[in-house]
């Protein structure tokens, strides 16, 4: 069965940033019309309105969001709040479109824990059990024929690429893992906070969530479906006063400091399009994959000793949540898997 | 004659910051191949090592500029440092091969100005009255046809933009203009200077070359071409802490209040696919332009008075530069002028 | 009469970054000692608490304002919103207790005008005939006797520094003057706004409120005091990405090119402690007056033309805001009007 | 024997940033007379026109240095590039100046450590010997009588600061420390790099010499010496898009997860002027010690496990060069070791 020439889809949430950068991916793609994008709190006015850096490639207005009219496209992403998409999820399904959701709500597939990170019931919890996790380089043959994918976050998409070819080969010691990461202000959403005000985060560095962050869960239930062990990980965010960009420092014990990293990295990653395993002790910079769909990691062993270092960039908008939703339809709908994102990074 | 399914296009001095802007905008163009790409001071290494951002898509070995070599292409991108590309364009041409240049070296028609404001002599004086100034809202059916374009400066292309309206139709004072100007850093080109240092440049905001900026014959030039008249102009550039963007606030006296300006600006850029004109009383940011290649536009007259202050937005690096060469590359070869350079502003 | 050796002062709505900043001169100031910090929104945390970067230096605990207790200060800031001081300032003036306030509640004498640019009813319009315009440059001698003093806002204590020698003068036409104006995000407050984010406003420049801007009718009634005249000034304030600083960029024309400006400009602050004349030719850098109270500024007349531009640059925290109030308490107070704001800038 | 009223000091080297600051920190010291500012680049220039941040504070000429002219002083700063002041203070100790080193010059006790680690021959190695590492914290008897003192580096001061409590009483692991450490662009000196201009650096992160940087066997020194026992240590510093600060994010594991942590900073930390511990699970932001002589940190244990997570802030350029060699210069000379050093952070 091969791929229809063109598809229609829709973005639910348009409002946010990772919905904005969907529709910026979305004007370039080959095969996609986005036939509807909603907002609730901004329906009426025209998405060129409210992002002018999309005159003339995307002018439609906003509609509010209706599970009829959405049901009518191909594909619906959800780039909503938490909590937002398991509302109107089910009947999406029921009506045959299939679904790409940006946010958590999918994500865990322990309706309690959810439940416990989130604060609040999930109204499907069925569905936890069928929604596949969206992170190709893992799941990508369940990602082709899901219903239902639940795009990764972004700190868990950098720290799983970094720590999965170790969990997986068994050469690290799994309980006792670091992830000190480092994020740009846009992970915190596009929404009038005083802590991500330029005045309070430009010129200031700081740690934040270090006694548990929503995404530490997300991150352990994907290494350890990789390990069947279970995980210690201490993850410890920052934020770093840039837009874009994460950068995920890890640290892991050798069992045996003879394994020969590089290759188990290019033998992992050699096949996929958007990870780029760098030359060893290479320095990787968040700006070499601003506005690409594209991990890039490197390994350190300092003084030869037994503590593995591995850094992993990405752009926390791009391959850490929009661009990765496209990865995920372009799988989902039988596309080539890079179509609508081989745009390089924009350096500077 | 239809233009050709593909040329051969080579990029001489590809290190700097419009070098690597060409490369990011030209691996997205669908009739270009980039066959040679040259540094003096880097041959030998790869692109990609250069530019990490462009792994996996331009990979190419940068080779020491030759003219032999270079004339083998249908075209030829200069983005050297000034007084670079003169002495080698007159081979060039002499073979067949077209030039767009995006140095200042062939943007006055005066060999003694250009003299004067670059500190040595042209090396090919008689070339620049052959040279067409390369911005496409003045000289497209001229470029069509050029075998040299000089491409415009950043700053000119935007003061330019904004100013010729209002000089055409005769509604302003053209002795009496003044261009307050400011840019990001990536302005003033990839090189280690003290004064564009992060800990120098950020969180800082200054005027500089106030007595006289090379950017200011170029504009007077463009603009006495349009009016038939002595030009007064002012022209203040400021070095904002940011990377890329050029925001200019343009003031005039207006002879007469009552005239329509909003339609003075909509009829003669209606036509065109990279200026877009806001609604009155907009204030368009360098952000919405970030990577795109569009000027955007907008005016005000404060207390109704015969004030007019126009605000002009572009990418310096985009529309300011590598963007417009593109698109002059376009004009020159017979392809859709759009071809290469649809993609939206990054934003955030 | 000689000053008495110490006083006890009021910061009134301490939660903002005038109130935050004056905090931290106050700290330091040798006679001064802060006995009252209020909050209406936080009271009952300590200052340190708020901002931590004050630990240690104040420690107090935010009281909810109270005209009883803060009439026992001998003065008392009021750094809060429009429209907050003008209900409690005519009680404290009562009570025998001076008062600066940093908002624009007394900065204008017309009570009508007020009202239309602040959109509400003035609670003591009798008041602001005998608030005194708190630019030490121009009523110093008012302020020393002054019950209550207007501390001006930020934007106009640089216009007018830049314009007052030339209307003074009479050297410039003054129906014809542009006040092109640079501020950092913390001059629009600390609050949760959506543009004012990081995501928004860094890497981005844009005019906003040219139409008008409620600095505007300050720097007119300023200016105007100066020069018996009525005033043309076209004001054009821009969002730049950086946290502290203006910069003014001022355009006049002079009626005589002869007059030695540099003689005009020294003569007029040569005696200020806080205005700072640079070599003429010089560009003041908004960095180079970071964290102190001074006004930096240089001129320059391009192609020797009868444009002059002024450059101006201050902290808008600073001499624009709770550097000035400083100033106007040791001048009302009879202390040395240098006391406790000496610190040289943070550079870098 | 009580310290006197006034010391005349010199600084040598006056161009970098610690330069300038060590000026900056200086002008408002109580005690101090800068009596000699030298700089072999710029000398004949006036120290305002270099910074003409300190216009009106410190217009001085810079000299050459001369060892004649320097031994004049009470005490001599070196705030020179490495490998320079070794070959002058040597003729300084022996007049009987004494000297405090802001570069590496006599920070390490083993010369062949120091000759691998800075490329070049030592020029007075039997020095080491008696430098006292300027660790107030640590050193501060030893520093009271120093001849010498060796300012420590700006990692060093923040991480040691972290790592010392913990040490000391033995109750982590020393065989397994991680300092993930991240600093602002000021740490890499005032100099015209590629690397640190501001379109390379800001928007960007990135770690850098993961394989071994110079403040490593430092950092390894002061840590064995509180601990007697061998360290492992990795240290991974990264270059963030900001001025001043360092955050230091220390990873460590406790042998005994009841050990009351909290009291233990406390109790270590509680009579220090500048080491200020926060409450448990406080996150300290650099800015909030920006250009103050201070450390904050804080401590969290993540999910109760038994891996200890210390957070550390600092501004490079003060606690972590400049404002340390002030304090330690207080101690040497006897006067309060806060004098001129009580100014607090600059929020925002």
């Amino acid at each position: 069965m091969s791929a229809p020439d063109s598809v229609r889809v829709a973005v639910v949430g348009a409002t946010g940033y990772t919905g904005a950068e969907l529709l910026r991916l979305l004007t370039g793609h080959p095969h996609v019309r986005v036939s509807c994008v909603t907002s609730r709190t901004r329906c009426g006015e025209s998405v060129s309105d409210l992002f002018p850096g999309l005159r003339g490639h995307m002018d439609d207005v906003l509609e509010a969001p209706d599970a009829a009219r959405l049901s009518r496209c191909d594909l619906v992403f959800f780039a909503t709040p938490n909590a937002t998409a398991m509302r109107l999820v089910p009947a999406l399904l029921d009506a045959g479109t299939r679904v790409v959701d940006l946010s958590a709500d999918f994500r865990l597939r322990d309706a309690r824990q959810w439940e416990a990170w989130y604060g609040c019931k999930h109204a499907c919890p069925d569905l936890l059990a069928e929604a596949v996790y969206g992170l190709p380089e893992l799941h990508r043959s369940a990602i082709r024929t899901a219903r239902l994918v639940a795009n990764p976050g972004c700190y868990p998409t950098a720290v799983q690429i970094g720590f999965i070819p170790l969990l997986e080969n068994r050469v690290v010691d799994a309980s006792r893992l670091i992830a000190d990461a480092k994020s740009g202000a846009s992970g915190a959403g596009r929404q009038a906070a005083l802590a991500t005000q330029l005045c309070e985060a430009s010129e200031n560095i700081f740690a934040y969530a270090v006694s548990g962050h929503r995404h530490l869960p997300e991150i352990v239930q994907g290494l350890e479906s990789v390990c069947d062990d279970v995980l210690g990980l201490v993850f410890v965010p920052h934020l770093v006063p840039m837009i874009r960009g994460i950068h995920a420092t890890l640290y892991a014990t050798l069992h045996d400091t003879s394994v020969d990293i590089q290759a188990l990295y290019e033998e992992r990653y050699g096949a996929e399009p958007f990870v780029d395993v760098l030359a060893p002790g290479a320095h990787p910079e968040t700006r070499n994959v601003r506005g690409a769909n594209v991990c890039q990691l490197a390994w350190h062993r300092p003084a030869d000793g037994d503590t593995l270092v591995v850094l992993v960039v990405e752009d926390n908008l791009v391959k850490g949540a929009a661009g990765q939703a496209v990865q995920n339809m372009n799988i989902m709908l039988g596309y080539d898997e890079r179509a609508g994102l081989m745009q390089p990074a924009m350096v500077p």
